[in-house]
């Protein structure tokens, strides 16, 4: 999964039949700046940190399978980051 | 999914069995520019801007299963972009 | 998918079981030069432009689902290239 | 799979049905610095150099194939590099 | 697929259950230098050029459909590389 905040919405109407309902949020992710769309069936919004699981396993979550290849499974509390203990060579 | 905008159209007679009916045009991400090859059911035009999705899950969206790794699944009415919130460190 | 061009012809005598019969063909992508390895079984050549499908997809429309990971789809004959209309800013 | 080191531990309360018990991990690729999020069953602790699979594969292992796309396969004790001997042109 | 030379060799004594027997080898890709680790059942060896399948579809070769998401198919006598004839814009 990648880290992403939610950063937007997308609309649209005209659309392949078998969509699920929810909504097509513009996520970025939170290492890189990359941007996606990701169904969400959470209702999270704007400026909200998301964990985005991508490909064919977020579509196989859904009722029937439908062309859905990044999905929001949960929203994130928090991050502990813990650095890497230097290895020898690098103390 | 990715958002990306239709730049051109893809003429492929000698081509493998079990390919579905429909257009294969030449999409170009509009977060990063970069291009691929969608399969599209719906019709869609130049400069129009769409959804892609990408992997088994466009292929097994269609009849038997094709070999097709990305499919227009919408046309973009909008995006609505949401700055996130500035942090108290950004503030 | 992805478009891109034949640059070689890989050959392999000791491989695992159940890969079928066919060429695996060294392609350039048009876009970005990445080099792949493509299984064909349309006798594409050398400087010819082809579509490669990629992942599962490509797996699964050859019998017995072999580990393949990328696949000729078809020749190009051409692409229409279009430019995206300006927008009111870009004008 | 990528060799990666734990860097985090990420907490999420809200979350979709059907993710199964264990931690989910933040991990840096040893090759690129990439990040992700993990699932982990192992008990994997902070500076600890992991296995990481990615893509439908990870899902698959996990009971009723959850939208979860890399998952921690072991604990890397050491790797052995070997430099590719130099082929004629370079020597 | 991509080509890639076997660099090194990788230990995991504490894993998952449901690995299958056989070697885990840290390869670089011959194109971009990319690391990954994948799985191999043909006794490669060190400084050997192989091609590697990613993703499911190297996963479903395995018994079971383990948690591996790259496999090496073949090794790799030798790559014919043919340039692609000059266009006209080009000549």
């Amino acid at each position: 999964m990648i880290a992403a905040v939610v950063v937007g919405n997308v609309w649209s109407t005209r659309r392949i039949d078998g969509l699920p309902v929810g909504a097509l949020l513009e996520v970025a992710a939170l290492a890189t700046g990359e941007r996606l769309i990701a169904f969400d069936v959470l209702g999270s919004g704007a400026g909200e940190q998301v964990l985005v699981c991508q490909g064919r396993a977020a579509s196989q979550w859904l009722p029937g399978g439908p062309p859905i290849d990044a999905l929001i499974i949960g929203s994130i509390d928090r991050v502990n980051e813990i650095q890497r203990p230097a290895t020898p060579a690098e103390a």
